[in-house]
């Protein structure tokens, strides 16, 4: 296998034009999908997704995509196909969409209602073209034919998108399963997958999440019969959180409240507007008289009631972790309550939803969660059905795309297992340029400095490492301020020190210290001012203070404080 | 059951004088394991464990329980029993001890040796008293009886503890599984066990971590068949990394290593401290000439050595995070390494051990871990397990230990289920002043406030909630400085203001968004000085300077940093 760290220098073009994959996102985490498919003048963009923060990430609110491969090609984009409707697939649009020149978006209809919603609630829907795809159907741009496959996934109308170029065939799958009896809509095109096969595939660029689970990934339908047992033991009320876009589930809730009688309400906001969205669309069917408002649950009784929420990884401001916390407007835990996590804990989100777990059992709720019942299955494919798609379409080339490193070398690994040599297949990374061609090989040619635009607030991008360094220092032992008043025209120090901390220690209860660190400010003042002319050299002594307290501190109490000093010249 | 919510008042005390139960951590969490048990004037405290923090402890290093409760009971502890020495049941000693007045520590010969290395480490070794025990043995302090069982855990000399009082027999497990095939040692002690239950039991205090997995917990002994298989595998060299005090896990490798031909070198401080001490009393056993320095790998054929080191839950500063970072001094990963992570990842380090597979993986490892092998099990007992200890001791009372509160509930529904009657059952809390006796039931007569103690540097106790929530608004937005100069006379604003900000946007890119803030604070400061005498108050006007400020940045970035208005008088 090609790794990343080998930068080859271009081939020469003795073989024809090559095509060109730029991966912007998604590779080497989970999240953030997008990648570029380039064949001489035509850009097709595949995925525009977002990322939530690691903890690591101080105050920043969602990860975007490094577009600047992108910045001085706008002309050149042809369209955004997406391959279904999860934020790490559509998330970063809103954002995106202007720096990218509003290039039209290509998506099935759930994820063209998804997207719209979206763009509505960020207000730049006017200015978006959306444009509705079917699998099958073909766009032709410029030198680029685009079309897509049905594959399955924990969202309807999920495609794997095809680019044919002249310099061949590139697919991309998407999140993908193979779900033999899905809930929603059809199985995978297995079929028009192997026609691809047939008709030959340059590169296939497969997603790589659970590529280290053995077997095949269990069907959707599997749930629906943990969902009948749990209908038919509760006596109480039943509240299920899930993701409001996975809304094949919210349709199997519905499908068992329609069984056992029970009325449903949804709670959330992106829940109601989602489930509303795809109603509309005719992706989600509730009977009539079924769907009844938050705001009248309690005139419903428990045994006949339904609560489908947010919150299933205990996202802070969610509807359920609001419940959990007893701080929701409608909805208060009452003991007889089964509470019904159907989603797995992302990775780093484990602590938040165990805390809601506890919170909802000290409120005497039953809570059933993955750890002790079938709630959930992944929506991707395992290791059997990575292979079932390689064989399907025999590419000569391999890119794993959507994962961790470890997944992407793993599913680099089956590959070369399954036959494909090592060195068609290359691990790549966020800002590779990858170029294949069928004579010329494939070939990291070059690489882009590609790392995370943060979002904090409405600022896009204006948050770099040197802020989230100053973050991070700030978290673990605060700022002392350290204010010293000088004469503009002695130099000499009039007043102060004075010092002022947050997050460092208690004052109150460490005035003594703080007291000594003036001492320690004061002496290294005179030290440095002492016998001179008002040329003092400010910067220098800033630096000088800036030391010996962090030394003092760090020897007094082994901690490393941010120390600002700031002169006031009067 | 009774629920940590209820706190009846005093039973009187018709029915003799009851034992009282206080744990101090341990319940609610996992981590910081303590307990006291008393009876009249007597008290035996079972383990002082610490609690690694979790995110939102930010910049702190340790959590301690809150010992508040024996604060002015030091004249009536006889002793601290400690059931086994992981740290989360003697690593809070070293803080602790001199805070109870150094009581005896009783602990099995293993347990002991780990105390002695973690006690002399600190420097406080010879102000304490260490006393060995051997399981059987009964030690007599007051009106207390304490001997103690030997069970199973992922380390041996694991003891329950049994305090037998005038009112009744309390059994506290400590940490348990039953293993009837375990590598050291002998398996648990149920005929003893046993023999308590027919002498009877008045509370038993059971470990709760592990009861929502159904069945009962693997033997260790699974494990040595997967090491067995990765050894008659593996070509080039094998790294192990693991607790430093899963002796037993030390042993196997060890095994292993002497049935396949490969040298061991032992890396990082706590690994080498351990297994030399484990080595000296007997505890792990390595044949002569197997161990070799950590200096010398480089002279070993790679098919001929094993590294065992610490960092399997990706601690920050352990050998195999620096390892996977290319830090480390000795130890270089080289392509054709296998590197098994024997262990499971605690939650809240998931995201830190995956990321170290990631970086051992670029580098050319093959990396074992339990998502793709079972490369670890667990030490404690799973459902099965419990019932066993149930129907074993038949205790009149339980009392869930060792888990987070859904643990510590679905404990107690384990008990009931037996037959337990629920008013036989309570689920508490730290904190909690429990109550039993025979004929006057279990009751949670109190509850003393008890939180963390957290350590942050070498200061204990002096980080608190202010602390912790300046450091949460530091973390997130950063801090801005806004510093006024009024002269002292008039009243009236001499310099400023001036602004510095650290952590909240980049300076040099938001020179526009500073400039206007600066302008929103003249104009706050002028609204409020004008047409005053020197008598403005500058408190007020802070405020209003933090209010505005805050507002107005919110309103244009949405961000919400901490402002510091100081106002210098010359």
């Amino acid at each position: 296998m090609r790794n990343t760290h080998t930068v080859t220098q271009r081939t020469n073009k003795r073989n024809g034009q090559p095509v060109r994959l730029v991966p912007l996102g998604g590779l080497g985490e989970i999240g953030k999908n997008m990648m570029a498919i380039e064949y001489g003048s035509d850009i097709a963009i595949i995925d525009a997704g977002l990322m939530f923060p690691d903890e690591e990430m101080l105050g920043v609110d969602l990860v975007l995509p490094d577009t600047t491969y992108l910045a001085d090609k706008l002309d050149r984009i042809r369209g955004i196909f997406i391959t279904h409707g999860h934020e790490d697939h559509i998330g970063g649009l809103p954002y995106l969409l202007p720096r990218l020149g509003f290039p039209p978006i290509y998506a099935a209809k759930l994820t063209n209602g998804l997207i719209t919603v979206k763009l509505r609630e960020q207000r730049i829907l006017d200015r978006a073209t959306l444009i509705e795809i079917e699998p099958g159907q073909t766009i032709a741009l410029g030198q680029l034919r685009v079309s897509s496959v049905r594959v399955n996934h924990s969202i309807p109308d999920a495609l794997a998108i095809v680019v044919k170029t002249p310099a061949g065939t590139v697919v991309h799958t998407g999140d993908y399963k193979f779900d033999y009896t899905p809930v929603d809509q059809a199985p995978a095109d297995i079929g028009g997958l192997a026609r691809l096969g047939d008709e030959g595939v340059l590169v296939l660029c497969g997603d790589s999440t659970r590529v280290e689970s053995a077997g095949h990934t269990p069907s959707e339908a599997v749930i629906v019969e943990t969902f009948d047992e749990i209908f038919s033991h509760a006596e109480g009320r039943i509240l299920v959180a899930t993701f409001a876009s996975l809304i094949s589930r919210v349709q199997m809730v519905v499908n068992a409240a329609a069984k056992y009688g029970r009325q449903v309400a949804l709670v959330g906001r992106s829940m109601v507007n989602n489930a509303q969205m795809a109603t509309e669309l005719g992706y989600l069917s509730l009977p009539v008289g079924m769907l009844i408002r938050a705001e009248d649950i309690n005139a419903v009784a428990p045994s006949k009631l339904v609560i489908i929420c947010t919150g299933s990884q205990g996202e802070p401001t969610s509807a359920l972790t609001r419940i959990a916390n007893s701080d929701h407007r409608l909805v208060q835990i009452q003991p007889g309550d089964t509470v019904v996590l159907s989603s797995t804990p992302i990775v780093g989100n484990e602590r938040a939803v165990y805390h809601n777990i506890d919170n909802l059992m000290r409120q005497g709720a039953t809570v059933l969660h993955q750890g002790i019942m079938r709630v959930h299955v992944s929506g991707h494919a395992s290791r059997e059905e990575l292979q079932l798609m390689l064989a399907l379409l025999r590419p000569r080339y391999v890119v794993p795309v959507h994962g961790e490193y470890r997944m992407l070398a793993q599913h680099a690994q089956l590959a070369v297992k399954m036959g494909v040599p090592p060195e068609h297949v290359v691990v790549a990374q966020d800002g590779d340029i990858i170029e294949a061609s069928r004579d010329g090989g494939i070939v990291i040619v070059d690489h882009m400095p590609c790392g995370n635009v943060y979002v904090d607030g409405s600022g896009v991008g204006d948050i770099g490492q040197v802020v989230l360094r100053d973050r991070r220092v700030l978290s673990r032992d605060g700022i002392l301020v350290v204010v010293v008043t000088v004469d503009s025209e002695t130099g000499q120090p009039l007043a102060g020190p004075d010092i002022i901390s947050r997050g460092f220690v208690y004052e109150r209860e460490s005035e003594h210290l703080l007291e000594s660190a003036r001492g320690v400010v004061s002496a290294a003042i005179s030290k440095h001012t002492q016998g001179r002319a008002h040329t003092a050299d400010w910067n220098y002594i800033k630096n000088k203070i800036r030391d010996t307290l962090g030394e003092f501190l760090y020897e007094q109490i082994k901690r490393r404080p941010m120390i600002l000093p700031l002169v006031v010249e009067v």
